[in-house]
């Protein structure tokens, strides 16, 4: 709990019209995206930050009062990443959002954590560059929340995620310390890689305050399959069907039969209600290879028996299948009063076994599931629509989040491919990682933070 | 200094025969590639492991006795990053060397750590997969070096480095205990990335012991475009309108004239002696884009001034134009008794004041430097060859070598792009990394090997 001398110790730093401590304003930061954490805490305080001096001076204020701080961009994150439970200080980096530089000579741009990912890819576009990492929330959601989350998105599986695009951070540490770590060079083998320690760190280790970015070149021209499957395992075999031809997508996303027919019901998009599975299939690379890549991912998908296979050209073609794929947690979202959006990875041979067995479990405990993900990482996201205020309900969706969980692990998969662990699956990451892994991550948070102020019980209690 | 009894322990764990102890014997496994280092300290013992439960019995009871562990691939690291300043203990990786697993499906290749990236890429490519990191050794260096020392290459400017194609390891800590770090999924983002403070950590946080690698679809066609230039601003200026054509080659590598001269005289191979640079610029992807790419590369180059500009298509035709880059080396090491290759690397805008200020170095001292680069990343190596047994010649050398490396910090570059720091550039991480992020390395290292048994003295001394 902040008293009124920390508030106005704070305010000497950032200005007191920058910090809120009314109850109502405080309210709107005790959660985020992630609307159920199994706990609903106010921070004490939010603090608008605009320089690196101010958070430099705010996080050693808060390390000498050991008060909690948690970093906050526009909160999208799905796992209650930035929640509060011990409150303490939100700061909020919605100001702190420029980009410093686009540098088009040697691909990269230095922006601030605060900076919105669509704007990012947005810049690099208009210089005919390219930063791939494309998190369905890319429009709002911010660098710095990427950063902390380690996001992904549909562009993964040809193009990584965004540790694959971090060339240098500036940090601050829990002491207050500023710290640049990497040289932002293309390649760097001086010393460790700090810096990808920090990469999904969610918040915990430091507060990255600056990031320079890698771009690539955009690549020339782009194409979106689109393709049904009466059963998966015909979809799943679609998927290697491409990758024997050697054709690489830059994504290959899907939608399962639920996830078809409710966005369809919220949002008619055309879609074929009658198929188990839709995948998108993202092609991309010069004009000239666009024929043959189609072809070759049309052969593909029909050799596994695909009951409809067609190609979105234009740029409104392909805007009408992503924005229905896009569309499907809104739409699940209309179910039931809440909507729960999960994150589990399996190697891409096992895709079948764990669409199957997620729906099966969730069958068994009748609750609804529209699954979509990015099927050739092996990626699924279940969204789960339910009233969670409903007691029966709530405990049937704990136990079938575990049972999912398990399934993952069972398949040699994890928890988490792109969401992180928050609050929300502390309580499962013991049994998906090694127990010497997480003692070791534990040794490591106590190093970089001995107060346990930087978003306290955060991926893991100590 | 080990003791009779320590060999005895060590030799019920693996076997008497599988103890070398011989002073000749020993002796080779003081120098590594990197064949000066300030000291020629033979190790005390080389062990040939076997099996990972060898290597933790072996680690534990080293820890016991605080007897350094220096583990060794192949030995070609550039550094000094596997010599034995305190001595110690040799595990030698050479017979621990298996393929475990190909699984095409999920596009993953599990190995131990002595195995031969040579044999890697081949295995991978008669699947038509690609394991793209390509470091100019990789006929006979191991990927258990590829980790240590974070390795790159030629096929980085497109396809990164090491670091992005390792999706899990299995390491032995000091004190013996077996961890998997990752659980080998394409994305992960259960906790922090510690297998990522592995790579590039040079043996001296945990020893590796298995990898499962990542792989991708192997490009269905390359093409190597060879072009001459009378300046190297030309050269550089090539590069920046390929950038702006959105051609993203596999790679682009480069020889000054004096390499070009050297490779010459010793490997004749027709290369054009008048020329200030020469480029080696790599397309891949499909093959109905090939021709439109090499046009566009085509008219980059010659809209920059280029003199000659060529393109090799067969096979036959482009390993002549690699056997010739990568003759480099031992080009320049026929110039004198020895030849020390570096590693440094700028941002790509920077890169020819950087070639330049190098060679104006060289010339200052009167030393005889061939450059050969991967000019796409920023990326040169200067080799320069001397007698290091002329005490005169060393110092300029040694002098040399500083004003290199402040001339690539103060281009906002760093000292090691893909060869690591090992023990031949401890002396100067501190002017090119954060004193803050250097004071965290040493933590990191103190929280993973509290003895210091672990490869010490390489990076930075505690």
């Amino acid at each position: 709990m902040l008293l009124k001398n920390d508030i106005e110790q704070i305010a000497r730093i950032v200005e007191r019209e920058n910090v809120l401590t009314g109850k109502e304003e405080l309210y709107c930061y005790a959660e985020d995206s992630m609307n159920f954490c199994g706990l609903h805490v106010s921070p004490d305080a939010v603090i608008f930050v605009e320089t690196i001096e101010q958070v430099q001076k705010v996080v050693r204020y808060a390390n000498s009062k050991k008060i909690p701080v948690v970093s906050r961009g526009a909160g999208t994150n799905m796992v209650g990443a930035c929640t509060c439970p011990k409150g303490g200080i939100v700061l909020n980096f919605s100001r702190m959002n420029k980009i410093l530089e686009l540098n088009t000579v040697d691909m990269t741009m230095t922006v601030q954590p605060g900076a919105v990912l669509g704007e990012i890819k947005h810049l690099a576009e208009e210089e005919g560059l390219f930063y791939p990492p494309d998190p369905s929330n890319y429009k709002v959601s911010t660098i710095g929340g990427s950063i902390a989350q380690s996001s992904g998105g549909a562009m993964g599986f040809k193009y990584g995620t965004t540790k694959d695009y971090i060339l240098s951070l500036k940090v601050v540490l829990a002491d207050g310390t500023l710290v640049k770590l990497g040289k932002g060079t293309i390649k760097d083998a001086a010393g460790y890689h700090l810096n990808q320690l920090i990469i999904g760190s969610e918040g915990t280790l430091a507060v990255v305050v600056e990031a320079e970015l890698k771009l690539i070149p955009k690549p020339q021209s782009s194409r979106t399959i689109l393709a049904y499957f009466n059963t998966l395992e015909a979809a799943a075999e679609g998927v290697n069907n491409i990758i024997k031809k050697k054709v690489f997508p830059a994504a290959i996303d899907f939608m399962d039969k639920n996830s078809i027919c409710t966005v369809e019901k919220f949002y008619p998009s055309g879609l074929n209600l009658d198929k188990e599975a839709m995948l998108l299939v993202v092609i991309d690379g010069f004009e000239s290879s666009m024929n043959f890549q189609q072809q070759e991912v049309f052969d593909a998908l029909n050799s596994a028996g695909a009951d409809f296979v067609e190609a979105a050209v234009t740029e409104e073609q392909k805007e009408a299948i992503w924005t229905a794929r896009r569309a499907s947690f809104a739409a699940t979202a209309k179910l039931a009063p809440d909507v729960l959006s999960d994150d589990i990875i399996v190697p891409r041979s096992k895709i079948s076994s764990m669409v199957r067995g997620c729906k099966d479990i969730c069958d068994k405990y009748g609750l609804m599931v529209c699954m979509v993900g990015h099927l050739g990482d092996g990626n699924i996201h279940p969204q789960i629509a339910l009233n969670l205020e409903n007691e029966d309900e709530f405990k049937k969706y704990c136990s079938a989040k575990a049972e999912i969980y398990e399934l993952a692990n069972s398949l040699g998969g994890t928890i988490s491919a792109e969401h992180g662990i928050g609050t929300e699956k502390i309580a499962y990451l013991t049994r998906t990682i090694d127990d010497e892994a997480l003692k070791y991550m534990k040794k490591v948070k106590e190093l970089f933070d001995p107060n346990n102020i930087l978003n306290p019980d955060k991926i893991f209690k100590l």
